[in-house]
Formats: structure tokens, C-alpha cells, sequence
């Protein structure tokens, strides 16, 4: 997915999603009809005549879009290898390998080797291999095309979620975007806070382990990389559904961090919602996988709280916003223009 | 592969290769045995538990580095797809689908219509769907990762070739560069001359169905990216071979086009030996073949020319070099510096 902009050198308007769709998508669906393709959300997915699925997505990191200049290279190799290692996680892939596409400006040993070090070290974590790539020289900008396994038939996808599921997130959210707040300036914080919200935003844990349990569990799922209202819109729109979150008890649950807990509701609510970066997964899964979903929690050390259920109604309601002083309704109390940039990742 | 650059900004020293194999190559090397990956050239060999495996090619194609900032953007969609089925043409694999990595500066409908209409009608022809991809704000990248079909182990690779094998080059070689020196006004030629050879600049086109006639006729394969000599030595190299090329018969042959035959020979000879972004496949047979690969060119209509044989020692002879002014010893005839940015596209 394509991850949101700490720094985005500017905003283009909205309905830049209907041009690509124009451009690329819909002329280019009748060519994936003619070929054997399964396609899924986060990853699209290539059928084989053997027994697995391979999950393949795509993501591109570019300096003053996706981050900073001066960011600390073994962490932008971390980052760059996380968020694509999160859309395998979305879909329930195991990972396989990946090719990094790496355009640089200079050739800067010591950058070299503290970025490969970071992406190195996170690829032997997964047992991720790199089986080729291409450098060029230019602006900085990093892609890496990664590949994951899947049983045939498997893979987790944004559609699928059933009314009356119950909707999870998994560990904590908002906490990436609260640290970008922090190192702009934009909102004072102690140094002990900003560094542990600090590691969320360039550090994330890409929830591989947690994907790959999930299926044949969750109903659906998606990585969080855009705030959870707007990725949340996207899994109930692919699954013609609506939600109903319960805002007061997400305040409450473990989805906050302590730095988060330690803010006005306001605040907190703002960051959960709308926060960005945060690559924890999204999952719908039937209330007879409650106790299932508790021991998995455990098993992984990593929370899982629901957060509300899937409703018929194709509207979200937001519950408990008033009390805050919203109205409930995501559309007036948010600013939903969150898609600051084009993403159509997972068009097909 | 990395493709030459036609505007190349400026040439980083040599050695920059030794760089990249010290950060990514070595050391991700172990990692790749971890899992179960059969490693081709041109292309990375994804191998699932089906029939076939997966070729995978990356290549990234950035502004000012590879394609001039005023390019037609119809012929831009073209070779950025062209670069990478040549790729898998290079392996003997089928086209299957591709992603799409674009990070544009701006969104200019008018280039992004005839972008993707450039890009959709190769793919159309070649039965290559999109299948998904990222869109972000920056300095123009266009990064494709394409993906393949092969019969298991039957994948072509630059390793494989046999002392007396004939080696063979495609269609005609030195054109694209030619067109490049005419464009920079670097050479005077007519305008039917720089139409004819800026065609091969800017809509190559890559050898896909012969190389997957070559599927159990060759013995080993690659693309032609940068420049004959330069990419046979990787050829020779991998199969751990020498070569004799015939350069007499190389210029009479019909490797040349009409526009490098009405040159001196020493500038078609340079055009033919350095050129570079020919897309045309090298690939080295036993003469047991020599009936078949006629029959080939034939059906393909398209000239594929014995150049020279495959020898035991593992030096480059340029026969009949001396008869145009050289001593046959390309790493004195010729300025070998090809590689003027770094390429591991293929490093496993």
C-alpha cells in the first residue's frame, strides 16, 4: 500500500484516483480477465498450477513524499522492506522474497551500508530473500516488488466481511502519526514520549505472524496505512457492508499507547482515526472466533481489540462521538480527505 | 537489465559494482539458499510447486538518466514494458502480468493518457496484465516489475554455453545508439536515417517469442541492453567460456541495418561492438541446431546471425578487427567503460 506523507511536499486535490482508474485500471481489467490471475486487495495474486498462491505487492518510498532527507538510513531500509512485508501480512502470505528497484542520487558508502543493514536485517527476520533489483542513478526513490506464498485459495482480502462480524485491530494505533506531530513541531511532547512513538513511525513491525494465523479465521482483512477511518471505508466498501465503532470503548481499550492514553480523548480519538502509518492489520472475523482470537492474542503478545461490528447499513457510525463533542457521523466530524496522494495499489 | 543511458547526467568511476555486490549481493546471499529459489539471469526464477516457475525482472527507468525530459510519453509506456518483457524474452518466458511503480511530479492527463495507451498496447500484445502497483509524488520513476511463465528448468541463462557452440545475435544491433549520437547532433544524418534508427531508440522490440523458441535449442541467452561486447562478456563469463567473433563477416551479415551499412565500417563496427539498448537476444547453440535456428529466423521473420563460436579459453577474440584498423584485442580496440552506472539487476 502506498503509505501516507510525513512530509508531503504538496497536496494534490482529490479525484486523482478517478484519473489513474481512467488511465490504468479500467483499461488495463479486460487484460487481467484473459490471464489465470487470482487478484486480491493489499497484494494481487498470482495463481500457479501448484498448490500455492503467490501474493505480489508493489510499494514505492520517496524522499520528501514518504520521508525526510536527513532520515536515518538502517531505519529507511527497516521501512522500506516493513510496509511492503505488511501487505503479505494483510493477505495472509508467508514471505518468499523481493526485488529492490533503487535509485540513487549518489553513491554514499556509509548510506549504502547502514540502509542495506536495516533492510537486511528485518529480510532474515522473515526469511525474506532479495533475488534481484536494478540501480539507477536520479532522485532518491526506493521500490521494492515483494513476493509471498499462500495456500491456493487462502489469501485473506478486503472483501468478505459478514454482518455481524466483529471488527479488530491489532496492537496500537495513531502513534506514527503523533511522533510525525512531535518532529514537525506541531505538538509539544517530552523526550521520552517522542522516542517511543518515534520507533512506531519509523520502525514499524510489519504483523506477518498474526496474517498468516488469520487465515481461515478472519472473514477480512487489511493493513492499517492511511488512518483507520479511511482504510476501514475501503474494507467495507469491498465487502458492501457498513460498521458501527464504539468509540468510547476504543478509548479505553488497549488500541491506545501510553502516550496516546495520556492526551485529551480528542486528541487520542484524532490520532486512532485518522493517524496514518500505523501498519497494524484490520480484520472482520465471526464472534465464534472470539476465544480463538483471544488465545492468538497471547500466543502473539500483540493485542487484538475489537472495535466494532459489521453492519448491513453501508453507512460507519462512529458511537460514543458525541460524547467528545462530534456528532457520530465520520463524514462531519472528519476530515476525510486523508488519501493525500494516489494511491491504486490494490485496484484490481 | 539496466538500460544504457541515453542522457546519462554524469558517469560515476568504475567499482560502483563492487559497492553494490559488497552491500546487497553478499551479503543476502545466504538468505536466498534459505529458500527455495532457482536463480536465473536476466531474470530471478521464482520456483512454486506447480509446472512452472516464476520469472521475475525489475527495471527502473528514471528521467535524465534513461529518457530525455521532452520524450514522447506513447513511446515512453512502450519501452518501460519493452525493457522488461526483453528481460523475460531473455529467460524464454511467457509473458503474465506486471506491476507498476510511478512516481510523477505532476498530474499531467494528457501525458498519462498516452503513457498508459503506449504501455497498453505492448501489453496487449503480449498478453501482460497489470496487476497492480503504486503511486506517489516525486521526480519521475517509472519502476516495472514483471513476472513470467517457464517450464520448470527450462529457463535459458547466460551460464551454459559450450566450447564450439555458434553464437547468435537477433535482428540488427547499433541502430538505437546511432539514433542517440544523431539526436545529441553528435553524427549528421538524414532525417529518414534518424527516423528509421530512432525507432529502434524508442520502440524496441522485445524478442519474446523467440526466446521461448530457444527453450531447449539454446544453451544459454541474454538480452542485449548495453552493447554487445560488454553483455557477451557476461555471457562468457557466467558459462565460463571464451569467444571468437568473426568481424568481417559480422559487418557483412545482416546484423547490420541499411543506415550502419552506408557508414565506414569502423563506425559501424564501434555502433555494432558498444551500441547498447538493442534489445535484441545473444545466445549461444550447438551447431547440431543450425538447420533449426534458420527455420526459426524464418518463421519469426526475423534475422538471427552466427556472429562467432564459443571457445575453451576464456578470452574475447575480435577476428578480422586489425583489417579496420584495430589488433583484435577488444580490451584495447575498444573503450570497454560500458556500465556507466551500476546494474545488479541479475547478481543471484
Amino acid at each position: 500500500m502506498s503509505t501516507p506523507s510525513p512530509h508531503p511536499p504538496s497536496q494534490p486535490a482529490m479525484g486523482e484516483f478517478d484519473l489513474i482508474d481512467r488511465f490504468f485500471t479500467s483499461r488495463f481489467a479486460h487484460l487481467a480477465k484473459e490471464v489465470p490471475l487470482g487478484i486480491g486487495d493489499d497484494c494481487a495474486l498470482l495463481s500457479g498450477d501448484g498448490a500455492h498462491d503467490l501474493a505480489v505487492s508493489s510499494d514505492t518510498m520517496v524522499e520528501g513524499t514518504h520521508f525526510f532527507a536527513d532520515v536515518d538510513p538502517f531505519k529507511l531500509g527497516h521501512k522500506c522492506l516493513a510496509v511492503n512485508l505488511s501487505d503479505l501480512a494483510a493477505c495472509g502470505a508467508r514471505p518468499k522474497a523481493f526485488t529492490l528497484a533503487l535509485t540513487l542520487p549518489s553513491l554514499d558508502e556509509a548510506w549504502l551500508e547502514a540502509f542495506s543493514s536495516g533492510l537486511l536485517a528485518l529480510a532474515q527476520q522473515h526469511g525474506c530473500a532479495l533475488i534481484g533489483g536494478d540501480t539507477t542513478r536520479g532522485p532518491l526513490n526506493i521500490g521494492i516488488t515483494i513476493f509471498g506464498e499462500v495456500p491456493k485459495g487462502q489469501a485473506l482480502k478486503r472483501a468478505g466481511a459478514q454482518v455481524g462480524d466483529d471488527l479488530y485491530v491489532s496492537g496500537t494505533l495513531g502513534d506514527a502519526r503523533w511522533a510525525l506531530l512531535g518532529l514537525q513541531g506541531r505538538v509539544k511532547m517530552d523526550p521520552e514520549t517522542l522516542k517511543a512513538t518515534r520507533q512506531r513511525l519509523e520502525m514499524p513491525e510489519p504483523r506477518v505472524a498474526l496474517g498468516m494465523a488469520l487465515r481461515g479465521v478472519a472473514h477480512a482483512a487489511m493493513d492499517l496505512s492511511d488512518g483507520l477511518v479511511g482504510d476501514l471505508r475501503h474494507l467495507l466498501k469491498a465487502s458492501q457492508k457498513g460498521a458501527r465503532i464504539d468509540v468510547q470503548r476504543m478509548l479505553k481499550s488497549e488500541l491506545l499507547s501510553n502516550a496516546l492514553r495520556a492526551r485529551a480523548p480528542q486528541d487520542a480519538l484524532e490520532m486512532v482515526l485518522k493517524g496514518g502509518d500505523d501498519y497494524e492489520l484490520l480484520f472482520s472475523a465471526p464472534q465464534a472466533q472470539r476465544a480463538h482470537i483471544e488465545l492468538l492474542a497471547k500466543r502473539l503478545a500483540l493485542p487484538l481489540t475489537a472495535i466494532g461490528e459489521v453492519t448491513e447499513n453501508e453507512g460507519l457510525e462512529l458511537r460514543g462521538a458525541q460524547d467528545i463533542g462530534g456528532t457520530g457521523d465520520p463524514s462531519r466530524d472528519l476530515d476525510l480527505n486523508l488519501n493525500q496522494w494516489v494511491s491504486y495499489d490494490h485496484f484490481l
